[in-house]
């Protein structure tokens, strides 16, 4: 049946999460190089769903890391060839297959200039891995939908553990992971249903904006690009800062907008995003631990508080996924196999 | 009459860009600063068009600096308020008002803790002027539009002068933007016929992607954001790899698709994406010095080849200005005061 893949990799997730966490010698290996590193900065490189976890690394390697992160311009290096200084880098290149071309490029290119390189890959024997001085393995086991979705939560999760390596944050991060991975298998259900009952109502919707800022900014990409490859829905994440300076413009009344509102110090720039979308005469949905203190919302996925507040993201997905799956069921359409994709991008 | 402001200040553009390059002791005190100064890494931070303008920044400072630059994160620094370790960083901080409340923010934590900033403003007594060490002034003279324009390719122009100091690519760059103003004035009145002839056949259209990539991508930014804030267009800016990865399979027969496509390193990858966006049935606008190249483009935009060609994207935003502009009016909205916008974003 249409969209059978997607949903059975969507409910493996917690069980993922838990395979993630549980890799103690690899996690003790990356630990051992890792531990004291201080890196000048964390070069973040991925593209597709690997790239919108990436939004979160930035973050957690902040928090959990202490350390900047940024997602790098791949072009510079693997198109325009420049040679940029690279001594005290820490890449970390991203990649569900390990076979994204320009990604092995850049590992390739620039590993051997001063830069230690991770790969995270669900395949420990790709490319990528083999590129790589270090390796972070998914295991989250084959993903068959072409839609990423819980490679794309192990991503996110790695990556939080990954940045607590950096510190002491380790067993911070691996109890957080696990409480939200039990957290999520609770909700399963009744989001589900809440999700496929949503979307009927939008059968017919061909447009979104899509609204997360700091941590859930990764939340709302990958909301984005879910509703975009599985619903043909034109949407555009953005951070309620961006939407403020120009994208409101183009709200009129009963225009969708997906709203990730978590507890967070963001929070009132959120609520007051959501406000201004209202005025103008938006239909939110609301989505996160916050979701309740955007009142102006039509429909609320009210999600537990993760602890820490940074974990947030590995849940405020759960509802976007569920919620691209069962519209892209309404639209006729197959979610697990979208037209003109295939799993591995080869080219561009 | 409405679209008359924006028109005006589309117009001024050439002007403006000579005016920039003419302020040669204001260039030449940041050029004792900046000159041999080896940051590193560049800290870009902004929001609206002048974060569009900051993704040309990460390829220029790279190009002609021969550093790393990135658009840093604001929300982890102002909201989260972790103090991440910032010295030897440069930090370039764009606002046309020299009043987006965060980014002054920023520069007041952030530049005293052993970083540099510059502050790229329109209004050098603005409180981010106040706030930074440097200042480059735009000179574009006032913006009324709410849509920037003109204040946008300034930045653009601006972040490759800055570029520039900080190697000896000084003259390479003041000599090229002066030819990109000649160019454009040469081509403005066609320029503006065909947008105009051409926005006539998208009076209907609501939905569109844009694509760029590496220093075009700035170009698929700013295009996507005017026609957000002008025509109610809901748009997504995706480089050719971001399309390949998902989005391609949103398009169906006569999805509009708008590619940006200029003689570089990255043409191929260009080209590439337009095939298979025109194989899903796209129908595509193209733009650009490579114009030609995108052989399936239903419309050209063919833009004369700049010299250095990094400073394309000076050029090539100007049949996007020219067709929101006319796509708002045959809209019968107001391409200078979008609804619900103002021309300085207070909060947020």
């Amino acid at each position: 049946m249409h969209g059978e893949l997607m949903l059975a990799e969507i409910r493996e997730q917690p069980e993922a999460l838990r395979r993630l966490v549980g890799q103690r010698s690899a996690i003790d290996q990356l630990a051992e190089r890792l531990s004291g590193l201080r890196p000048q900065a964390v070069r973040l490189v991925a593209h597709g769903s690997s790239d919108n976890a990436a939004s979160f690394g930035v973050y957690s390697f902040g928090r959990f890391g202490r350390t900047t992160a940024f997602r790098d311009t791949i072009s510079l290096s693997v198109y325009y060839d420049e040679q940029l200084p690279m001594d005290g880098s820490l890449i970390v290149a991203i990649s569900q297959s390990g076979r994204t071309p320009d990604v092995v490029d850049y590992v390739e290119r620039l590993a051997g200039r001063g830069a230690l390189a991770v790969a995270v890959t669900n395949d420990p024997s790709s490319p990528l891995a083999e590129a790589a001085d270090l390796v972070m393995p998914l295991a989250a086991g084959p993903e068959r939908a072409v839609a990423a979705t819980k490679t794309y939560t192990s991503t996110v999760a790695a990556l939080a553990l990954l940045s607590g390596l950096l510190s002491e944050a380790r067993s911070e991060v691996e109890e957080g992971v696990l409480r939200v991975a039990e957290q999520m298998e609770a909700i399963l259900n009744e989001t589900e249903e809440a999700a496929e009952q949503l979307a009927q109502a939008y059968t017919f919707c061909d447009r979104m904006f899509v609204l997360g800022r700091g941590f859930e900014f990764a939340t709302a990409r990958e909301v984005a690009l879910k509703l975009m490859e599985t619903c043909r829905i034109v949407t555009c994440p953005l951070t309620a800062t961006d939407f403020a300076h120009g994208p409101v413009a183009a709200i009129e009344p009963l225009f969708p907008l997906w709203l990730v509102a978590s507890q967070d110090p963001n929070l009132p720039a959120t609520i007051e995003a959501g406000q201004r979308a209202a005025a103008a005469g938006a239909e939110i949905i609301a989505c996160g631990s916050a979701a309740d203190a955007i009142v102006e919302a039509r429909r609320r996925f009210q999600l537990p508080p993760t602890e820490p507040t940074a974990l947030a993201p590995i849940l405020s997905i759960l509802p976007g996924q569920l919620f691209a799956r069962s519209l892209s069921l309404a639209k006729r359409m197959d979610p697990d196999a979208p037209v003109n994709l295939k799993k591995v991008t080869k080219a561009l």
